[in-house]
């Protein structure tokens, strides 16, 4: 039996995921208002009906400014801009589903972990272990309590994600699985002696406990992460239940999958305890010809402009005074060689600042899949076998109708083939990222 | 035609609320958990039917202590504890409502303007402008972010408080009410000239802004407050909208009210511009004779030692030591004189540790008001009248019948009486409040 993929949908709480063609989109569908939790709910109700592992939330919360050292092309092309806050839609979309899991990144920038550990066990409680937590190192620099900046070293501010993740962790665990007795004759609601404070004391955070969260069906939340760099791996090795990767092409992808697996079992966990979801830009239609039309449609609506001050912001640098006919090369910036080498290596040749710019205004590097449902269906197998990914995080080039399609011409051919369950089993998120292990 | 009442429901994400007997008392209803959304979706809706203006949850991210040094008799007796996090039930609640406001408590200890600001402007897009934010100063001061401590002096707090609130107000100014233009055709999603950073450098914040929320319904939540100090009377006099109070006997709320409403004035604001609502706690049947037999039923359940560890709480001091047939005087504690002059002039007579833990455990300083419903009203038209206030904040005894009889039962007198709306009129939380000024 061919080995079943995972699908996850990638949200943002904002009018653009990584199109920036996508809020004017002549698809997009006007009636919903991203601002509105109605379209969030249907979008839940769509990827369950789907069979999807998860929805899962992005988050930045700043607006991108290295074009002109200015946040105003960001807002004026909604380049990932604006963004509300996701968390409280994770409650909208449980009221309206059942199973489907729900995951939000949360930054640990400028939060207290005894703040977050309650939130995320009071999600678990509501959506009956449904949640995952996107841990997010760092965050907006220029929103800053003073006495807790943000460390200026990459590395330290690892080193606080790993104390945060730390003093989660044992707060989840402050309650005993029978400490709760809620004996209304007795009078006694609950053992004391069965919750244990943490008293935590460590270089970043000072954490009493005892978490007032009871055990919830997950205990902890679902670990999600995303890091690139070498330390940022090691943490994802060491926590992840799911990393979400951008690799624009497969031989990226199976060198990135191949060295999260082996530091995983080099830290004593199985291979199977993480699943890496690749994204994924699909556009299908009945027809290839209809299929290559809808990706000309939308790839025509990116504008150059903010095209180019996306690209600033990933590269870290203003690109708004460089020739657009500039031949691009990896140069002095932070974040530069990596993105600029990965859009060389896709195209297969060196890049104009025009074209990387219009190619990041399009997927911010998330392979374009194109063609029938079949086709789509052939070259996400391709993909899967070659690079030994565990499935597929979905962005939208157009919503709510980019992921209705997916539901409604691509799921049936994966289930045909028998790579995609046809109902969950699992009943929190936990499970069902564990079912066909 | 006489003055319109406004009511708000009084909610924690726990067992308890301000009786110790709640989670214990027969008409609890045991088919809902106080854990899982749907108990609080029933209620937003009952609350809806009946015309309150808003559900508001309180909320303590601690665990009472003081009682032998130790957490243990809080949590055996489940005095306010646990308490899970109530800001995702509000999601969970507007999804099941369409014109009740929506209130919650969020500390600004540990936390940046710059999050509460967003996360409040997202709420109130979602709620469609009905969402409120009870301001509270200090948390928990057991879990601290090395170099953010908490500040010692109760008047600093302030200071950060108001800083935080500043901080905030300009964040939810940075968006012109023009800027969002979203227009397909010409590619322009906002008018970055429209939008503004704030670059806010104070005593304990920097923020740049801009927020990226557009502008919502209301532009900032209601401010709600519930200070009782000198200091805190000022900043609820010079931020809130509405303030929740509890004041067991009416001459001092007629005094607390003429006393915030004076303060108003000096500071320039009209006295209608905060509602003043005083906590109750309803025990009302059909007799009068029944209506006793409920009261005596519940106040019958609360543990003795419950409530000799709640009121420690509330004096921050160590009464287990205590002979239960001491003499309350006020002594040398934090909060205690107040407390303790309160219950003595509520009982016109010196009361003992017994007596006084007694009243404490059954509703924390609300007035028990009992009755047939016209009684019922007929009191609560006393106590509006001579304290001047302008309604009231309701808690339970049992949960959810004891909201389900308020509106059944009293809510079709108050109308009667031309005491409550029958219907909403306005759209927004801040313009229910404002109805029948």
């Amino acid at each position: 039996m061919p080995r079943k993929m995972h699908f996850a949908q990638y949200l943002m709480h904002g009018p653009t995921y990584h199109s920036l063609a996508m809020w004017r989109h002549p698809r997009t569908d006007r009636s919903y208002d991203w601002r509105r939790p109605e379209l969030y709910q249907h979008i839940a109700q769509v990827c369950e009906r789907g069979k999807l592992d998860m929805v899962f939330f992005a988050d930045f919360n700043y607006i991108f400014d290295a074009y002109q050292g200015a946040p105003d092309a960001a807002l004026r092309y909604a380049a990932q801009t604006p963004m509300h806050d996701p968390i409280p839609l994770l409650s909208w979309m449980a009221a309206a589903t059942s199973r489907i899991g729900l995951a939000s990144t949360l930054a640990v920038s400028q939060l207290h972990p005894f703040y977050v550990a309650r939130l995320f066990g009071t999600l678990d409680h509501l959506t009956r272990g449904r949640v995952g937590w996107n841990v997010v190192t760092f965050a907006n620099r220029h929103e800053t309590v003073k006495g807790y900046e943000e460390p200026a070293q990459h590395d330290a501010r690892y080193d606080r994600a790993e104390e945060f993740l730390d003093v989660c962790g044992k707060l989840w665990q402050c309650w005993e699985d029978d400490a709760l007795q809620a004996d209304a004759d007795s009078g006694v609601f609950a053992d004391p002696a069965k919750i244990h404070r943490i008293d935590h004391d460590g270089r970043f955070y000072r954490s009493r406990g005892p978490l007032h969260v009871t055990p919830s069906p997950q205990r902890r939340p679902v670990i999600i992460q995303a890091g690139a760099s070498g330390r940022g791996r090691d943490f994802a090795a060491r926590h992840a239940e799911a990393i979400f990767a951008i690799q624009p092409f497969v031989e990226g992808a199976a060198s990135y999958y191949a060295d999260i697996k082996s530091r995983m079992v080099a830290l004593g966990r199985r291979h199977q305890d993480c699943k890496i979801l690749f994204g994924v830009q699909l556009f299908v239609a009945e027809t290839e010809s209809a299929a290559r039309d809808k990706l000309a449609l939308h790839n025509s609506l990116v504008p150059l402009e903010g095209a180019v001050a996306h690209l600033s912001g990933a590269l870290d640098t203003d690109l708004s005074r460089m020739p657009l006919d500039t031949i691009m090369q990896p140069f002095e910036a932070t974040r530069s060689q990596g993105v600029v080498d990965m859009y060389t290596r896709v195209a297969g040749k060196s890049l104009t600042l025009r074209d990387m710019a219009l190619r990041h205004g399009r997927s911010v590097g998330f392979p374009q899949i194109v063609g029938t449902p079949e086709q789509v269906v052939d070259q996400l197998e391709a993909y899967y076998e070659r690079a030994g990914g565990d499935g597929f995080m979905l962005t939208m080039a157009y919503a709510p109708g980019a992921i209705e399609e997916f539901v409604s011409l691509v799921v049936p051919v994966l289930q045909k083939r028998g790579r995609l369950r046809t109902e969950y089993r699992g009943e929190t998120l936990r499970q069902i990222l564990g079912e066909d292990d």
